[in-house]
């Protein structure tokens, strides 16, 4: 498949100290491709996540679930082509064994190997082609990141990655993250698949606060297609090596710095996945505020990002606020239609319950036929506020689709 | 525009008695169609309706709202072009324009005038277009219910009409309904516009009762793209011409079965709309038991109805279940992976977690290349049950609404 019109070239991103990487080819699918990563991590490595609030999760996110309290890992695995959900018990005899083989391996115990898979439900992860897979990964040579961000990805079309750094008590700490993802998205806290390392050394209890925060305001600020995925998985791990004071509250000298560049990488790879939507032409910033809270906003912004008709409109350049006004409508939120205002670009085109006097559509026709498209929202009624992401629904969407198993 | 390749023929329907049907080309766009009908009705006609839970509903929505609970009608008129919905004071003006000029010429309160619009959002009705073709329309030869049904229409494909009977205190009542609508369907309470006539004598609270139980089961549960529109009413008006002791009370004779064919219109009006659906090619009925409540299944149902990814997985055949379970996980109401079980038509694809031992996808596929489609889900954990329909998310429905307003 083309690579989406919206793909933005794999940034340069530097080895995390503590962390090695390899990619085999397992062989979930008949295709000619690596397919299983493993990350291995040095000795005092912390970890945090956030997973799917999907009622049927994956038995991969059961099992990061479990582990995510003790706070360490040793290694990832991550396996594309099959998600290994609803798969009932064989499904999780799967991922006890690729935990068990990584752990006979290096010797850690088998809660300290995280396991993510991403592919089509219902069909059980072949335990023996997963063991042969890590068993190969084991004795890999090491890979860079472009290796690793392509070997998770299924429907992609193109690898993704983002990176920041922060000095943290007079060290210079990076975050490199991953993330596949372009269906199936409306993360309610994270994305189908998405990585962050850094070198830092942070206590897991506030990684996994800071981690939270930035996924409150970016992979749970996303949407494709409204479709909350089985296996949402967001993980970040930190080795240590960049040998800073440790840092175990967000008070002391540096956490700030390190916060704010692991929602900089957040924020990055969640655009990411939204232009990588599946059919995705345009990018689609929703902004709102003037809502009755925060929370409001988000649930408004949402409504206008999920709905067909918006979607469509944009995907047509057709600057058709009525739809935006219809989705503010059916939000079920707090708002008064004679006090909305409604932005396409930097142009109003609606205020007091109609169009702007004399308004000239031509400025919105023109901001709409470009590729990133911002539309804005003042309910009008109080302070919440939230900015959610999304890509336009076209011809595409369908046909990946209507035909995506077979 | 072709009719929906699930279209089906417009039903012989008597008039009812106390009913005055004719349209007109007020030309609220430049086509060649009538596009303003009105109803005119006898002296003692009792209304009911429904309408949005929109946020931001039209102006025609406002005021059949205040006339409502005087449960009492001279005439209905409907605009088609045009929803004049978020429009100001200019949209305000048009409804009360409307209603005094039909008050003016038959010596009714202006209140008793009921006005529906639907169209393009956000362009003011013309009043003197409305105006001219009121009068026209009060002077025209009496016409029949397909002429209304269609005049009602935008981009529906085929004119939708149902019918019933009740013997209602030893006469025979007659229910005629028709509606429109195919884009912007996910009816908070009602489709966009529905009209119910019937010529029994039967109280307004009473008549009011009986709609919105019948509502609750019928046109609240269809849903084409999740989008509720800003404008949805239905209105149902009883003439009293049949002759029938009056009825006031649920427990008065012939009560249940004038209930019953309400109902039955509204199901078979609601069914009509989702054949219809902006590019539908499927009719799908999603079947939703075990839930823990009621309320509990309607949600699961509506949000494997609304799933782009199970929309187009039926639209290209594809026995995908596992987006079945993604859309039950997403849906937020309690729900345990391993007590689910769903099927396909007459056929369990997956229950205790996973496919079914031996899962032969034949008959299967071949239910999914019918135009009729079931899916059934047992949530399996309490005694809740809904029944929803939908359509199929196709090519057609981008092609429709990329390119709807110009």
């Amino acid at each position: 498949m083309d690579a989406s019109p919206l793909a933005l070239p794999f940034p340069s991103m530097p080895p995390i100290a503590g962390l090695r990487l390899a990619t085999v080819r397992a062989g979930y699918k008949a295709w000619d491709r690596d397919d299983l990563t493993l990350a291995l991590f040095s000795e005092g490595t912390s970890v945090a996540g956030v997973t799917t609030k999907s009622r049927c999760p994956s038995p991969e996110v059961e099992w990061c679930r479990a582990a995510l309290p003790l706070g360490r890992a040793s290694a990832l695995v991550v396996n594309a082509g099959n998600s290994n959900a609803f798969t009932g018990a064989a499904g999780r005899q799967a991922v006890e064994a690729i935990a068990a083989r990584v752990a006979q391996s290096t010797g850690c115990a088998p809660s300290d190997v995280f396991v993510a898979s991403t592919g089509v439900i219902g069909v059980p992860l072949p335990i023996a082609t997963a063991e042969a897979g890590v068993d190969a990964a084991l004795v890999a040579e090491p890979t860079g990141w472009l290796a690793a961000a392509t070997a998770i990805g299924t429907t992609d079309t193109f690898a993704k990655g983002a990176m920041a750094t922060a000095i943290v008590g007079g060290r210079t700490a990076t975050v490199c993250g991953i993330v596949k993802g372009s269906g199936m998205i409306a993360p309610d806290m994270a994305t189908m698949l998405g990585f962050l390392f850094t070198d830092a050394d942070v206590a897991a209890p506030l990684l996994q606060a800071m981690l939270e925060e930035a996924n409150a305001a970016t992979f749970s600020c996303i949407t494709v297609d409204g479709d909350t995925s089985t296996s949402d998985t967001v993980l970040a791990f930190a080795t240590g090596a960049a040998g800073n004071a440790p840092l175990a509250s967000r008070d002391d000298p540096g956490a700030d710095a390190l916060a704010a560049a692991i929602a900089d990488v957040c924020r990055r790879l969640a655009h990411l996945v939204v232009r990588d939507g599946e059919g995705a032409t345009k990018f689609i910033e929703i902004a709102v505020d003037g809502a009755e809270s925060d929370t409001s906003a988000r649930v408004v912004a949402m409504s206008i990002a999920n709905s067909p008709l918006v979607k469509t409109a944009v995907a047509g350049g057709d600057a058709n606020w009525g739809r935006v006004v219809m989705a503010v409508g059916k939000a079920g939120e707090p708002a008064e239609r004679d006090r909305l205002a409604i932005r396409f670009g930097d142009t109003l085109v609606a205020e007091h319950g109609a169009a702007v006097p004399g308004y000239d559509e031509a400025p919105v026709a023109a901001h709409l036929a470009g590729n990133e498209v911002r539309i804005a929202v003042d309910v009008g009624i109080g302070e919440g506020r939230a900015t959610v992401w999304t890509c336009d629904l076209t011809h595409g969407y369908v046909s990946i689709n209507a035909d995506y198993r077979s």
